[in-house]
């Protein structure tokens, strides 16, 4: 994996990067589309890359290890093939999903044993197996195995549970650099900053994960739950830690909002399950602010569901006939929507990149924060 | 409306033709996808007419009338407008789905009071204000409003209803001449041919129908859960009395096999939602037989979805990913075995129509109906 700086905004941290890997370029900044259990709910391939155009999208290690599980994603020769997308995947750790199932779960210095949502059958993550498993699904960067804290935390229980972090992703570098890429092209293994919403455990966490020396760094923890300007002011103060020459990713986020005042600040990458999830629910992100098309204000409106045209869904079809679609429960609405939705996100994100390579990133962020910030 | 026959077969009464409306060509023998409430479920309208193809599809009167409701459609300009849809559209007459209802609907000579399934609310459909509403939506082919009898029918019953048919049929008729076409291109109506599956009450129907003198005629009441033999027994007689010069539609049939058959018994047009509803059951239909790939056999069969690559779905996805789809509740599972399914069902009726013209097609037709006789 290969990272060029292309560009620095002069008043903000943002940065616009190139990423190379064995599946080709990630322009950076980007947002990765979900593929949760090898499909981005709603969407076919042919549309992710046609319409959408995201230079990677990400993988759930949890769900892909249930469904199909790895040995069929390895009889496949891995995920890319199996799903037929031949740009860059990212999986992560599947810790994320297993801390969800709280009860299901029991977390020890050794790994986390669970309890699977779907049939109840007990499995046992620990860093090494999650690297196996992310290195049969054969991802272009996989992520460490982390403890992802809630929030709020308590002080105590993020410090121990940071320090563990530490200590599996030690384990995970140990048994990533003992074995070879699975399928012939590079896998990056990205280490993940913790330390909840303090500020001490924040630096600490950051220089940890920055002393690894990756091919690239993620910040985790947040967008759980804490106020955005908490969010801000870790992810500030992690950026300021970790190296300048390796993309950064702030895992979960975010709305379209938190995505550009985090690029403001230095992050590189980006997911969420927003775009789909909402989608899904009749809102639509646009330039101008949040539409929910379930409402009745929309019923006889003619006009495209988004003039800006970024996706042909926009202008194919009008308001009133995607508010009809979410009235009569039909699935093709969802589908319209979450082509839109991503295709804003993919949009954002290329556009953030062009005034980050034109100079002027942070009059356009500053416009776009006051423009999106609007219910239509 | 003008129908042009191009060619009969040999050794059956098969035929190959060509509608032209308002809307274009429609060349049969055709299948038309349903469009139930202003969609096609799970498929895009750009799928369907790049990738399907069909020069036409049905769009139910019923539940269009309950969502978006006529006044929506009219303010759009017509369903063709409203779905974004320029080729040719057929109405049912919401008959069907009306007596569907059983228990929440009630027969008189006057019209069909029913109940809304969606919220209970009190309509009422009359064989004028259905021709209104078919009117309205801008249908091309609009149907008369019938009565469609269950299967098995008590004698009296179905010749009792059979004459309340062919006065609504006059009542249809004399409305229909009444009012222009709605939106400058012309609308059609078309009879439908009642009787159960007595003979003599058929015959009598056929007649009465035929006499009408309309643009097209249908046949109706079949495919309720008869054998196919009595079907197709009916079938043969009703097109032994239909005008050979316009265009004969069976209404709601039915498997491939059950279309061949009847395309070699002289009808032109069909609809049915079991492409699309077994699609999503994870049925798929071939040129070779069932699949379903829901079966633990497709698991790690990395083989194309079907090799034929009539939709490009087909080589796009494998079995094995499709079934881990479903396994997984993946709509997309759906979305693609739909537009196999639609796929095939268009792909069938060219290529009756390929062998009709070739002056093969009985030949073909008994391999075909061997060959899909079969479960993978
Ligand atoms: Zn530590
Ligand atoms: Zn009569």
């Amino acid at each position: 994996m290969k990272f060029e700086l292309k560009s620095t905004d002069g008043l903000s941290k943002a940065r616009a990067g190139l990423i190379t890997t064995g599946h080709g370029k990630i322009e950076t900044p980007i947002f990765m589309p979900v593929g949760t259990v090898a499909s981005v709910k709603g969407v076919h391939q042919r549309e992710l890359k046609e319409d959408i155009n995201p230079d990677i999208i990400l993988g759930n290690t949890y769900h892909l290890y249930l469904r199909p599980k790895t040995d069929i994603l390895e009889k496949a020769g891995g995920l890319h093939k199996f799903m037929n997308w031949d740009r860059n995947i990212l999986t992560d750790s599947g810790g994320y999903q297993v801390y969800s199932l709280s009860a299901n779960r029991k977390i020890k210095e050794e790994g986390v044993k669970f309890k699977s949502h779907i049939d109840g059958s007990y499995h046992f993550f620990t860093p090494e197996n999650v690297m196996e498993i992310q290195r049969l699904i054969g991802a272009d960067i996989m992520m460490a195995f982390d403890e992802c804290t809630p929030y709020p935390c308590d002080y105590n229980y993020a410090k121990r549970s940071m320090h563990m972090t530490h200590r599996w992703l030690d384990r995970c570098v140990q048994h990533f650099n003992k074995v070879p890429p699975k399928y012939g092209y590079d896998q990056a293994l990205f280490p993940i900053v913790q330390g909840s919403t303090y500020k001490d455990l924040r630096i600490q966490s950051a220089e940890y994960i920055a002393g690894v020396g990756a091919e690239g760094n993620a910040i985790g923890g947040l967008s759980v739950g804490e106020p955005a300007e908490e969010m801000y002011a870790m992810t500030e103060l992690v950026c300021g830690i970790l190296p300048q020459d390796k993309p950064r990713y702030l895992m979960g986020v975010g709305t379209p909002i938190n995505i550009l005042e985090n690029i403001a600040l230095g992050v590189d990458m980006f997911d969420c399950v927003m775009p789909t999830r909402n989608a899904r629910n009749g809102m639509l992100f646009t330039a101008h602010g949040v539409i929910n098309i379930k409402n009745k204000k929309w019923e006889d409106d003619f006009s495209p569901i988004d003039e800006m045209g970024i996706t042909y869904v926009d202008t194919y079809y009008t308001k009133a006939y995607l508010r009809h679609l979410f009235a009569a429960n039909e699935y093709l609405g969802k589908q319209i929507a979450s082509i839109h939705n991503l295709g804003f996100y993919l949009w954002l994100v290329r556009e953030a990149r062009k005034h980050i390579l034109a100079g002027d990133f942070s009059e356009w962020k500053n416009k776009m924060v006051k423009q999106m910030d609007n219910r239509l």
